[in-house]
C-alpha cells in the first residue's frame, strides 16, 4: 500500500468495492454487474437488496459471473466495514449538504490516489442513498448531468462512474489499439489516378475544349484533397480503369 | 457556424443526433432518451424500431419528454441525410476493421471539434451495428471495456458516450483562433455520390452479380473515407452524371 510515500500508489480496480444500497429491481442490478465486468471491476457488494430481485437478478440468463460472487449484508456499516474510504454517489442537487460533494471527474482522481479498499455507494433506484446512508461515507461524488431534478438510471450511474474511474488508469496502459494514421498514397497513383478521371472526363464530354486547361487542373486538385490511401488508391485506378474501358466500348 | 473563419465552432449538445438503429427493447429505449436528458441531449432519431417496443417506451411513465418528439425512419440512409458526420459506436472487438476505430475519448474530441449536425448511431441490443449500418459511417467510436467478447448494454453505452461529450464541453469553453475546417459534404450529397458511381461500376462491368453487395458496401466505405467537402461535392456529383451519361451512350 507504500504508506510510507516510497512509491506511488498504484490504482487497482480490484481495490474498487462496488455497493448497491437497496437495490429493487432485478434490471438494475443485473445491469450494475454487466457495466463492472465491462469496466474491469469485480467485486460487488449488495446490501439489504428486495430479495426477490436479487435472487431474479442472479438467477438471470447471461449473468455476469461476479454477480454470483456478490457478498450480501443486511447492513451497510458491515459492508463497509473493512474498507478506508467510502464514496457516495449522487446525481440529483442536494437538498442540504452534510458532505463535501465532488464532480466525477475531480472525485475519481481522488479514488484512484486513495490507499486501500475503497468503496463506492449507489443508492436505491427510487430515492438514492438515504441520509443515513450517506453518514457512512466520507464525501459524496455527483455526476455532472445538466437536470438536477432528474435522477439517473442505476446501471447507467454505475457504468458512467465505472468508466470514469477506468478512464485514466487505462489510458496509462493503453490497452486500446488506436490506428496509426494510414499511410498516404503516392504522388505517382494520385497522378496516375488523376489522368485516368481526365480521360474518362474527356470521353464523356465533360471537358470541353475551350475550358480544357483549367478543369484538368481543378481535377487535380480535387483528386489531391480527397487524401486518398496507398490502400484505397489501387481500388479506386481499378475502378477507373473498367469505368473507362465502359466508355471506350460506347 | 462561422464558415469564415472569423470565430472557432462552439460544440452545441443541439447538433447531435443520437441515432438507434433497430433497437428492440422498450427498456433500452426508454434508458437511452433518459441519458440523454441527464446531459443535456435532445435530438433521438429511431431507425427501423421493433414497433411493439417503440411504442411501449414512448407511452411509457416518467418517459422523458424528448422520446415523444424522437423521429422515426424507415432506413438508416434517411435518418443521418442531413448529418456532415457520421459517427458508430461500437464496444467489441471488431473481427475486420474496415473503419478507423477510435478511443471514446479521442473521438468525443473530434465530435466536438466537427462542423454542423452529427449522428451518433447506436447498433441493436444484440447485435450492435450492422456492415450495413457501419459502411453509412465516417469512422467508429469504440468504449474502452475490458472485456472485448461482452457488449455493452445499449442504454449504458449511451449514458457513457453522452457524458464523455457532454464533459469538456462544459470544463473547456475553448477560445480558438484557428481556422474552421472546411464544412463537410452532408451525408445526402455522399450517398447520392455512392449511389452515382455504383452505378457507373455496374454499368461498366466492374461490379459482378456474385459480390455485387459486397463491393456496394466497400464502394460506400471508400466514398465516406475521401472526407468530401460541401464544396465538392457537386463538382464530384457533376462529373459523375456526365460519366454515366457517357456509359449510357455506349
Amino acid at each position: 500500500m507504500h504508506r510510507d510515500g516510497s512509491a506511488a500508489k498504484v490504482f487497482s480496480r480490484d481495490d474498487v468495492r462496488v455497493v448497491l444500497c437497496a437495490p429493487r429491481n432485478p434490471l438494475n442490478i443485473g445491469a450494475a454487474a454487466r457495466a463492472m465486468a465491462n469496466f474491469g471491476f469485480t467485486r460487488m457488494r449488495v446490501v439489504n437488496p428486495y430479495e426477490v430481485a436479487y435472487r431474479e437478478a442472479r438467477s438471470a440468463v447471461g449473468a455476469a459471473p461476479l454477480l454470483a460472487s456478490a457478498a450480501e449484508f443486511k447492513e451497510l456499516g458491515a459492508a463497509v466495514a473493512d474498507c478506508a474510504l467510502v464514496v457516495g454517489t449522487t446525481s440529483v442537487g442536494h437538498r442540504e449538504l452534510q458532505h463535501p460533494l465532488r464532480r466525477l471527474e475531480y472525485g475519481a482522481r481522488l479514488i484512484r490516489k486513495a490507499a486501500g479498499p475503497i468503496a463506492l455507494l449507489f443508492g436505491s433506484e427510487k430515492f438514492g442513498l438515504s441520509n443515513e446512508e450517506m453518514s457512512h461515507c466520507h464525501w459524496l461524488m455527483r455526476i455532472p448531468t445538466v437536470d438536477l431534478d432528474r435522477s439517473m438510471n442505476l446501471g447507467q450511474a454505475v457504468a458512467v462512474c465505472l468508466y470514469e474511474l477506468a478512464r485514466d488508469a487505462r489510458t496509462a496502459t493503453r490497452v486500446g489499439r488506436e490506428a496509426a494514421p494510414p499511410k498516404p498514397a503516392s504522388a505517382a497513383d494520385t497522378e496516375q489516378i488523376t489522368q485516368m478521371l481526365v480521360e474518362a472526363l474527356e470521353r464523356s464530354g465533360y471537358i470541353k475544349p475551350l475550358t480544357a486547361a483549367s478543369t484538368k487542373m481543378k481535377t487535380r486538385r480535387l483528386v489531391r484533397r480527397l487524401n486518398l490511401t496507398a490502400r484505397d488508391a489501387p481500388v479506386v485506378l481499378g475502378m477507373l480503369r473498367q469505368i473507362l474501358w465502359g466508355l471506350n466500348a460506347g
